[in-house]
């Protein structure tokens, strides 16, 4: 029953808050305290418990919710935060918390017609904070996800799948069709496959370009299962490396191991970011580097917390956090390289398996 | 150039609503107006017209927005619409509006703290007005993506991709991947397959379900093309249908008449919506029609108009929306048909072309 042990974690975070409701309103977070998985629905989790609590969605999701939604009370409509809200005022709730990080400012002056003021409470992302903490069901998920992106992978390149000529797009298509054959819902995100100068662009959408000898090719991609999103990115190079390259792979490696070392329970992620950052800015190439070094993962492809010169907070058992530094040199190549990994109590639990050495592609 | 004239028309509302900028926070309205595809960016549209106009975006996405923000002043940092806000401060904009259906309660407050009080002016979905209407390029869009759903459902039939003993997911993987070899960026929405009595459900997603003689088998599926997205839906019946099959089918296709007849330039949406309800209703199957009529479609696969009772506003030529009753039967099984049509100043024009007669899968 983790859905009834999460929504119990927030009542216990309610009380210390002073909150007689939660209204829930962002769908990931509703996925994960009850298991909706439909495109409409609402939270009111009660201090006192699953008794008080009520779940709305609208027509459509009538069947599916009777199913997925176990152990509360169901109303049907499809104004559903405005249903709750609603039911709250019935209940005489006096102080009903509710994301401040979702609701809209149209939204809040909706609800706030319906309760009256003084009755909602900005709250902080009460539900990601718990959800930055994965369960032994979730971390499964995750480590399954995972093990479908490195054999989707290894299975490309066993198939010669990265060979000149091919398309980004191609390639791209070939990586999520082994996943999907594997398994996964489908990808995790759209699939950067970066092929030559491309692979300088952080974030490059896959073209019709055709992949070229002596290129170096990004490849960054992950497999969904069950809601849960893995992430990796390898970059590897078709024919023998030029100097250069082998010189910002060995960077960037060197940079990721730093990372992954520094990634321990109870570390500021600044810290780990910083660990990393170091050994690219102490080789010239800090400007180069022009991302966070790092990002939760789970429900969401990007989730709390970040790793990053920006980002607030600690790591905890548990959490489980991308590794993926870059080097991008512009108009010429790049390599990222990125792991999913689990906090521990020692060493981080590895997710992506697949060797960080650099793979040369004969071709 | 229409994202030049698009920011023109916005400008020109500016000037209407007596607004000195709109800061333009949602990302499908910064890629409306600007060409932009990242996942983190802002943009400041100014009453007086490029010239002092600007956009920003993070490091990852330089050298892309260098090529896709063309004619824009560009500015490189991480929290947008903080630094554009702050660049309105400095401009001394004395009414700045924001998207305040967009804009979160947390997003509001980090706003006004670098604004202070009484700059921001709450507006309400100023982009989307203008995206209700289509113009020449979009309708393109669209009309390719509709063409490759055509194209590739009838590639699944006419290769027997709907025998009996495939599953959902088989058959909506099937789907994608014709669409994909098509040209398609990707589906355009998570396809539904919902065979027997799954395709009650009016949202099923694709299980490992096998389908069987004598299902009805729907699917709703569409195409990603340059952004735009296409939505139709059939449904078949594998064998010779039986007479409640075959009744609810020519109910669903009469209603779906009757809601395209509807399909006028200055209509009410709800009329329209009300025109197909009627058939229905007058059938006795009134609270088995479980959604609204249609919706709009383009860079969403929702948005304006809502053609449903709960809508609001007429329709106008250049609107592509999609007309989709349905009928489902929980626990037997249910029949939507759904096209997508452009509304123009005499009949819509139909994009997705393929037939609504009952096709009898032979099994």
């Amino acid at each position: 029953m983790p859905h009834a042990l999460r929504r119990a974690a927030v009542q216990k975070r309610l009380l210390e808050l002073g909150l007689h409701a939660l209204l829930v309103t962002d769908l990931l977070n509703i996925r994960y305290l009850t298991g909706f998985t439909g495109s409409n629905g609402a939270l009111l989790v009660h201090v006192d418990g699953d008794e008080q609590s009520v779940f709305c969605t609208d027509g459509r999701y009538r069947t599916q919710s009777q199913r997925q939604v176990a152990g509360l009370r169901r109303l049907i409509e499809r104004s559903c935060a405005l249903r709750l809200a609603k039911h709250a005022t019935e209940l005489e709730i006096g102080r009903l918390g509710f994301e401040s990080h979702v609701v809209t400012v149209d939204g809040y002056a909706a609800l706030q017609e319906v309760t009256g003021s003084d009755v909602l409470v900005a709250t902080s992302r009460p539900v990601e904070a718990l959800r930055s903490v994965k369960d032994d069901s979730e971390i499964a998920r995750l480590r399954a996800a995972c093990a479908i992106a490195d054999t989707a992978l290894a299975g490309l390149l066993g198939d010669d799948g990265l060979r000149p000529g091919r398309t980004e797009r191609e390639v791209a298509w070939d990586l999520e069709a082994r996943m999907v054959a594997l398994g996964a819902t489908g990808p995790s995100f759209e699939t950067i496959v970066a092929s030559g100068a491309h692979s300088a662009i952080p974030h490059h959408r896959p073209t019709g370009a055709q992949l070229c000898r002596g290129d170096l090719v990004k490849l960054d991609f992950g497999a969904l299962v069950e809601g849960y999103h893995s992430d990796m990115t390898r970059t590897v190079v078709l024919g023998a490396p030029a100097a250069w390259q082998r010189d910002i792979y060995d960077l960037v490696a060197a940079a990721q191991a730093a990372g992954r070392a520094a990634l321990r329970a109870q570390a500021d992620v600044r810290d780990v970011d910083a660990a990393a950052r170091k050994v690219i800015t102490d080789a010239g190439h800090g400007e180069n580097f022009l991302h966070g070094l790092g990002h939760g993962v789970g429900l969401q492809i990007h989730e709390a917390p970040a790793l990053s010169q920006f980002g607030v907070g600690t790591l905890a058992v548990g959490m489980t956090v991308t590794v993926e530094p870059g080097v991008y040199l512009a108009g010429r190549g790049g390599v990222r390289i990125e792991d999913t990994l689990v906090v521990t109590g020692g060493e981080p639990e590895l997710l992506t398996q697949t060797t960080k050495d650099l793979v040369v592609v004969p071709c």
